[in-house]
């Protein structure tokens, strides 16, 4: 019994995942998402709660997944921006979800997966600033929202600037390196 | 009588921004922007066609006020990128109205205003690299990627790592404008 409430749990929350990517929280249907998990409606109210409570439970998810993926390394921010580039590059649903949640949910409590991860960035950038390892001219939370833009720069564009990307996954992960390790050279 | 056409289309016009960045194109209501303007439903037809041309109507728009109010300087990049950040400080609509529609419409037909807007940049800036202005290593589109999304570097984040954003307009404006500097030194 524990065995298949875990199983319809995962199979609601990606079929949740996949609803919220496509159409984000208020063009998300939860008639689809049971029909695309083959489960009872009800089953989403009772395990998760009302369709906010839904998208947060996957986001959050999404958060903590993206978190193990991406190791974090406030040492050598080039390479952490770059597989942040490639974990956009290889999971757009999540920067979709990412994306929607910025535009619908601002006003939401704040998600403890994001809370506690920024929490433990912020610190190693500190640490690492002590240690003389980053410019003395940003804060920890300058650093990290100059590095994620970056990452972020080939996502940001509409899609008419996109058309003019180079087609090469390589170079535009290079682009994104170099201009890290650019805003990060010591003086 | 065509004073009034036009000035039936401003409202509605007006009242459609308004309605687009609060909820998205799939979350916007035709009743409430017509409401809203006080001027009947079918005149939204009329004029502008369905939901997704209203809101390209709407988005040309705001792209063309956008272009002429942020003057674009392929030779002082660092400052362009500067204005670029007050116009999303003073325009938070226009940001949301820009990440809906890559959410959104990342399948619809190009908007002319966007590809008439990124051709005289990325003109100009190969101008700018053919007089040495700007470093040989990025081609324009590269860096017309790079200095948007430093721009948006304090717009793109979940709210939860805004809240530890320095308070200071002025001071996150410079962490830009210096970002944008270092990316292009000279080797």
């Amino acid at each position: 019994m524990v065995r298949d409430a875990e199983r319809t749990k995962r199979l609601l929350l990606e079929a949740a995942a996949k609803e919220f990517a496509q159409h984000g929280i208020a063009g998300a249907r939860v008639d689809r998402i049971a029909a695309s998990a083959k489960v009872n409606k009800a089953m989403i109210y009772s395990y998760f709660g009302n369709k906010d409570q839904l998208f947060d439970t996957v986001f959050s998810a999404v958060v903590v997944n993206s978190v193990e993926r991406v190791p974090f390394d406030a040492t050598d921010l080039p390479e952490y921006a770059g597989r942040l580039f490639d974990s956009f590059e290889e999971n757009p649903d999540t920067l979709r979800l990412t994306n929607w949640y910025q535009l619908e949910r601002p006003a939401g409590a704040p998600l403890a997966a994001i809370v506690a991860s920024n929490k433990t960035k912020l610190t190693q950038l500190q640490k690492a600033k002590d240690a003389g390892r980053l410019p003395e001219r940003y804060t920890p939370v300058e650093l990290l929202a100059l590095v994620r833009a970056a990452a972020m720069s080939w996502f940001t564009m509409t899609p008419e600037l996109g058309a003019s990307a180079p087609k090469s996954r390589r170079r535009r992960r290079a682009v994104v390196v170099d201009a890290v390790r650019r805003i990060l050279a010591h003086d």
